[in-house]
């Protein structure tokens, strides 16, 4: 086997399908990045059972074949090549694969490519295009909010539910929430899958380049979920069991509203954090009144931390405590310049949402207090 | 005690107090900021009884008076505030320290400031003005040479060696040695101390904004060394004990003479540690050759790199073998294009010094292999 290909298109293609090389190969072989090369195209694939990536870039090939080595040490070396080009040999029987740069050669030692496990396509049962910029959307608002310890597997993926034209991403870890909901203009039946949020954010990651507008193709079967574009192929297992009914946990009605700017608030909570990452829940104190909010956090052991906010408040007034992370998260998430926050009581759900949308929901528990 | 003043000018104030700040400190108030208050100044100080710093900036006092906080997070909570300028209060008998800028306000338990370690100024024996570039120089040609680990503190230090005109700064862990002469203007007979590396580490991150044409005053005892610049004073413990007669090791003759491009070996030396950082003793062989100079490094578990450098070598072919950082640490303390090695075997010391100039001389031992 001998191709010789643009260095930066190899790096680009290397950087995505390093996503599914495993750390911790179960079989040796998982840390490896299989390469085929054939006519004027090189298809690199990974794959660790859970995930696995399909790339493919022009090459100029010389002798085809395929090979398989460490993908860590083929992605650090050829990133650090001179060259714009890169020259990479294998003769059949020989133990290393040839890595050739102007001044620069580097052997690795090959694995078998034969019996690397190579990425299946499965047999969709639900086949549908999705808008690149819709589907990242989903991903970003929500997929922060899933646990992030798999003590519970079905909180560590977001829910993707189809409805017609509505599609709808739920994320929670059982003490706060994410919905989005989009709609698009192709009715696509009823579908739903719980997919692994390591897998959505990889995704985000590897569309980095993708235009907005675009497409892309996802395919699912019981099992497995694709996501096509591009020169990209990306296969993950879905999470099994049934996602609990969401909607049941967004506050049927409250009674005390807050308009707030998302930045100002964003502020005052990160300086407000230097103090409460430093307690034991984390937890941050607001009160809410005709004034505003005061937001606090106190550790016996550092100091005091107490910071205004202006808000416009209907209803009453609330002393209602939090974990930090999980109001700075969604200050992260949202869009827009205000956000409005629903409230009833001091350990009632709060449900926070943009001002002139509510295609985006959050809810956060509050956290008991002995204030 | 209340003062306010610009948040920036006490940020920079507090980036270099930090600095010895005890991260694991013998006693509390190590972990300490002393801050006091009189007229239109405020004086900051920290202490480890290594290392002392003492800077001033202009501030409006309202009252003065003396405070002492936890350095951490004093520094923290000041950098993250939003206004321009900071209020700092404290009534004497009170447990708090007040912090106030725009909308936030904090309070930092308050240590008790009269048992703060004031930084001493010891009795100079000697005390010399040198410019800030040459200082600096001469620290950025060596401390990197110096052993990390103390098990023998002599060489955890620079020598910092004055005779007349002539300073010369010298850092060796044993295994390289690297010695940087200059030449000063006024004659400031003889003088040897031995200043911790770290020290001058330190002194590097905090003069960073000192111009370079400016001028450093040094005053030394026989335990402390202190540099005073700007509204600075850093006091440093000298480390004790006998320096080696270093010049000894400098080769006297060599046989072997590589002139080479600096930027094209470390280039090249990079790449080649790739394969180097993952074996035993980082080993990378140069072959040095009427050819240039092959340079490569092997890993049974990984595979090989082989580079080469254009040089033009004089006096024969050597084959020789170093610690892979030696010699990139070497590469990027080198000023000017080019670098010239002075070889004789394969096990003797190199030299390796600047092309027209023997001010910077840098010995490496080679590393013994069973090539």
């Amino acid at each position: 086997m001998k191709f010789t290909c643009s260095k930066n298109e190899l790096i680009e293609s290397l950087n995505a399908v390093s996503r599914a090389v495993a750390v911790k190969p179960q079989m040796p072989l998982l840390a490896g990045i299989y390469m085929k090369a054939e006519g004027s195209g090189l298809e690199l694939q990974s794959n660790n059972f859970s995930l696995g990536i399909v790339t493919k870039i022009p090459v100029s090939t010389e002798e085809p074949g395929e090979i398989t080595v460490v993908g860590k040490f083929l992605l650090e070396i050829i990133r650090k090549l001179s060259g714009e080009t890169v020259t990479i040999s294998y003769h059949p029987g020989e133990s290393v694969v040839n890595i050739q740069s102007e001044s620069a050669a580097f052997t690795l030692l090959a694995m078998n490519a034969e019996d690397f496990p190579k990425v299946k396509t499965q047999e969709a049962f639900n086949s549908f295009k999705i808008k690149t910029s819709t589907l990242k959307k989903l991903i970003r608002k929500t997929a922060f909010a899933c646990a992030t310890d798999d003590t519970r597997p079905i909180f560590t993926g977001c829910c993707l539910e189809i409805n017609g034209n509505s599609v709808t991403m739920a994320a929670t870890n059982t003490h706060r929430l994410a919905i989005m909901k989009e709609t698009i203009s192709e009715d696509l039946g009823e579908m739903k899958f719980i997919i692994p949020a390591s897998t959505l954010k990889d995704f985000l990651k590897i569309s980095e380049s993708a235009t907005p507008d675009s497409f892309i193709n996802v395919d699912c079967s019981n099992k497995y979920i694709a996501f096509t574009f591009d020169n990209i192929f990306i296969t993950s297992r879905l999470i099994e069991g049934q996602y609990p009914p969401y909607d049941r946990v967004i506050p049927a009605a409250s009674e005390i509203f807050a308009t707030i700017n998302v930045a100002e608030l964003a502020s005052a909570v990160e300086r407000v954090a230097l103090i409460s990452k430093e307690t034991e829940y984390n937890t941050i104190r607001f009160i809410f009144s005709q004034d505003g909010i005061e937001i606090s956090s106190t550790s016996p052991e550092i100091g005091k931390a107490v910071e205004h906010v202006n808000a416009q408040v209907e209803g009453g007034n609330l002393d209602i405590s939090f974990n930090a992370v999980y109001i700075s998260e969604i200050l992260k998430a949202l869009d827009g310049e205000k956000c409005k926050f629903a409230m009833t009581k001091p350990l009632a759900p709060v449900d926070i949402r943009e001002l002139d949308s509510n295609n985006f929901i959050y809810v956060v528990t509050p956290v008991r207090t002995s204030n």
